[in-house]
């Protein structure tokens, strides 16, 4: 946008100037317009963006009127850079108070070490800055690059470096200092609360949710690829579309490259204070192995799904051998990771997963008697080891969906989910033996919903 | 680090005070000693990192020189807070151009942007500056969150909002406003200038040539598993070692996450100046489509491996029917990938990996004829399919690896890779005649290295 001046005056030789002066005010609505239609909709796909922007907007203008104000208690004067420096690197996406409490160590150190720099005298301090700021700031490099201290203090490291600097740089002397320290650390602390404040009181983004809501929807992602294998595979599906056409073949793919977001998110969740459901204390690791178990069960639908591009070209004959047990196991294991996925969405206990594994076993077992007996005999191998190698993938993927269960499960204990049946609990009212209808009670199944 | 203090305290009853204060001093030395040791362990594996915040030190080293000697053509005075602020904020760990371009823009329009809203008297800017800062921090905020803002002007953003509310919310008149608009320019360029000169003189970090080194070590991570393949599959190999103890079968695995990091290094090679072998408009786009490829071929050897693990209970007659083809197949695979790698490494064209992919898809052929005859009749299905998996897999791996050729074909002919014959040109000394003795001439085969 900002470079887009160069078209206009590259247009424009000598005699046409005024008529392309006409037509500036033209061409710049067009690209206003353009570049709006660009945001908005950016803003309807993304809208918890949009209301950050909102929220980093509010609190510098909450800034601004303190400052026109300026009340008595304090006059922001020339330290109004600290306020608004505090709120442009404190107020991030999620709601963190790492970086508050980082902010306010970072300020507080950077003063003591002015301090002891300054009892060494005038020459002494002209030496000893340049080397402190060396040292300082070197190490305060470095440990910006341990991927612990990145995520948690990155912020809070660049002030200290900046507030350490600027400090010792300063030409005032030890007395004017500390007024300084003091004011600028009131600043610091006025900044960080707006910060806080507008991101916890304006639609706060919780890391933690997020996390929690990525793993369940990554492995309902995983459900519908089984969900939908079976029939795709043994030529029962639409035929008038391609695989490429059947997006919830193609759904897993996120997963596969998952790993990074997931790992941000957790060490930001650590962070976070209790919010909705998630206490003190909530078991933010134990949400990567399941991530971690639910890639590995994503790598192997990939394999799978490689076959699914030339399954027509397979003989009926060959496929339909391992047909009914092959489409068990696919349905079996696309129902556990549905159960599963709502379970870590709800924050319930149930045993409706296990149930489905120990089917898909069974289905395991006789896909094996069904093999046992020879049932390719005079086919052609060429199609039969395609026809195989899905059979062996698929007795793979029971073993990676119990898996993702067994590590639900553990978060389940951990985490104290609530068996699902209590979510029901009540009491039923008797019927009086006057009322000689019938009465139906029907238990839905709850389907689902792929979050957004 | 910061918080070990409490440690002390709490340890510490009123009747032992003294003891503990004398023991403190011995504490904290031994804490320093273990600090470093740990800072030494991370320099010496990561070199590059304590180079770079040797960088950082140095760069504010030469400004605290600077401010201190304050030379004729300048005086920092209270503008060094913008030396640091751009020097802290300027030098990352790679060198690109686009963050000083960003800074100068940043800073110019904010003070434009300020100068607008002076026009409208006392009273009208008082309403105006801050309905000014709340619209063009939104924007820019939200512009921070488009992945290809963010990459490449996300400091740039952070400074122009800096820089923007500051610039409004100065007290200073009009004809002040200039002068320090002027001061603080000329800062930023000086904070820049240093920043970009320590970054390019001091062991200068290039993310193409990372990206470069990065894509070549992956397609030999995967050509190692390859080379091991057959004779770990077929039980060739040493059986005193597990699968799980032999690293060139588990090196692939980085390849499997390495989506992002690619992507992040391809945008910022896209702003770095010519540099080595590199020239201007080197298509880095190219490395991204080999590096999706490559990761297509690890994923079907993260399938490959899963049956390495149970290979030993499967009888060696169902496994020597294909073993002679599926060797040659992996072996010609891992040759092909390679000699790849070796070609992006050196940047040379070579004829070599296509004639290997050419041995490899005669193997596919006469693994295909052998699987015609029915080799496994009689045979346990249960122990015949997952033979037949790894059979499928591995034909399916040859065509990965020829689209990684292919793409890395496509950047040869983009970025103008040499001939490799090219690199070994110069002339053969005739041998006299009366000399009788047997020359041999021994062309070595070069054997890569894997990158650190």
């Amino acid at each position: 946008m900002a470079f887009s001046g160069a078209e206009y005056t590259t247009d424009c030789s000598c005699p046409h100037t005024l008529q392309c002066l006409r037509a500036l005010p033209e061409k710049l609505w067009c690209r206003l317009v353009k570049v709006s239609k660009i945001a908005m909709k950016f803003g309807e796909d993304h809208p918890r963006r949009l209301i950050h922007s909102f929220k980093v907007g509010v609190a510098l203008v909450l800034i601004s009127i303190l400052h026109h104000f300026r009340p008595s208690f304090y006059a922001f004067g020339d330290n109004i850079m600290w306020a608004v420096l505090t709120v442009v690197v404190v107020l991030e996406f999620s709601v963190g108070l790492n970086r508050m409490l980082a902010t306010f160590l970072a300020g507080a150190l950077g003063v003591g070490a002015h301090c002891l720099a300054n009892l060494s005298g005038d020459k002494g301090e002209a030496v000893l800055t340049p080397i402190f700021i060396f040292l300082i700031a070197g190490t305060v490099t470095l440990m910006r690059f341990s991927p612990r201290f990145k995520v948690r203090y990155d912020y809070g490291m660049i002030i200290f470096i900046l507030t350490f600097c600027l400090v010792s740089l300063s030409d005032e002397k030890e007395s004017e200092m500390l007024e300084i320290a003091h004011e600028r650390l009131l600043t610091i602390i006025i900044g960080s609360c707006i910060a806080v404040m507008v991101c916890i009181c304006i639609c706060p983004v919780w890391a933690g949710q997020d996390l929690h809501n990525e793993i369940s929807s990554n492995i309902e992602k995983l459900a519908l690829f089984f969900e939908g294998f079976s029939d795709e595979y043994f030529n029962n599906s639409d035929t008038t579309q391609t695989v490429q056409d059947k997006s919830f073949l193609h759904r897993y793919k996120s997963v596969l490259s998952s790993k990074s977001s997931e790992e941000t998110m957790a060490v930001l969740a650590r962070w976070e204070p209790c919010h909705g459901k998630f206490k003190f204390h909530h078991p933010w690791k134990q949400y990567l192995k399941i991530g971690n178990q639910t890639r590995v069960c994503a790598y192997k639908i990939e394999a799978l799904s490689s076959y699914l591009l030339h399954s027509k070209q397979i003989p009926h004959e060959i496929q339909s051998m391992i047909q009914e047990s092959c489409t068990i196991i696919s349905l079996e294991c696309g129902k556990t990771l549905k159960e599963s996925s709502l379970g870590v969405r709800h924050m319930t206990k149930s045993s409706m997963p296990n149930q489905h594994v120990a089917n898909a076993k069974n289905a395991v077992e006789s896909l094996k008697s069904v093999l046992r007996t020879n049932p390719w005999e005079g086919g052609d191998y060429v199609d039969i080891i395609e026809v195989a190698a899905v059979a062996s993938l698929l007795i793979d993927v029971v073993d990676c969906t119990q898996k993702i269960c067994e590590e639900i499960d553990e978060l389940a204990s951990l985490a104290r989910f609530v068996p699902s049946q209590l979510l029901h609990q009540g009491t039923v009212q008797p019927i009086s033996k006057r009322d000689d209808s019938i009465h139906v009670i029907t238990i839905d199944e709850i389907t689902p919903r792929l979050y957004e």
